[in-house]
């Protein structure tokens, strides 16, 4: 059995606790939350969030890429997102390769040229969340009255720290 | 108050239920899931996930972009995923616009030129689900003995239903 067939059979039981309910496509905080892939983060959890509240946007890392400027757009102008968080956290597999020696391994692996590719690889968390805050503020499609907050989850003990 | 504020007071709560436990940094399932910033998908409790379980990558639509490429490469080099599931869902963001209609008011709106951007919405949810998992199987970066599922959520029942 793959982990999809049991993730299908878990979902039978959200749905009989879930029941119908539509709730309004447009989130109801008006927050989009920029944050990591990482299995050790349940974003509504540990925030607080209802059903329905929240945009939540993930990535390798929760790094501001053009694709999550793409999302926030849609996000911003479609559905009514006034504020961003941009949530990093500790332990992350984005602090475990050099991306030099990243690209030369996958080349070497998959027999293809990456050229320059960045796979945003970081050392210092604060300081990641700094320069994707800054991305944000610096984007031309990003309007300049969206609050815009920075903050770092620790994987271990579950707390969120405000960075400045 | 911003919302911000309120999250970091809700973070409080969950961190006192937290405790503090390490988890692994790879994921036990070893599954990323590709899907979309909806505030009406709270994915872990929907797929029966606990902390630590899977990767979860999440932007507009939940489209197969770069980005998600370069956020599986680490899924799947660093950290040791090898099942994909693409869930995409039932009346999303990415239905309510047309690409060259949402590129010219953004123009319009911002003062910039976008030239080809695509903000990838799409009509129909089943045939966007076959397009990216088709995406994910071309590319050179994904190797072929990872398994690749698509699937669609009803943000008013809860339910994941597989696509073919």
């Amino acid at each position: 059995m793959t982990y999809f067939e049991n993730f299908i059979k878990a979902n039978q039981a959200y749905v009989d606790l879930h029941g119908r309910a539509h709730l309004p496509i447009k989130p109801k905080t008006r927050v989009a939350i920029i944050t990591c892939m990482d299995s050790r983060l349940h974003v509504a959890p540990a925030l607080g969030l209802a059903l329905g509240d929240a945009h939540i946007l993930r990535n390798a890392g929760g790094r501001v890429t053009d694709d999550v400027i793409r999302s926030l757009v849609i996000s911003q102008q479609q559905l009514g997102t006034r504020e961003v968080v941009v949530l990093h956290h500790t332990d992350c597999g984005a602090q475990t390769f050099k991306n030099a020696d990243f690209v030369a391994d996958l080349e070497e692996r998959f027999q293809v040229d990456l050229q320059d590719r960045d796979f945003l690889p970081f050392e210092n968390v604060e300081e990641s969340v700094r320069q994707d805050v800054a991305l944000l503020k610096a984007s031309p499609l990003i309007p300049k009255d969206i609050a815009i907050f920075g903050a770092v989850y620790d994987v271990d003990t579950g707390r969120i720290s405000p960075v400045q």
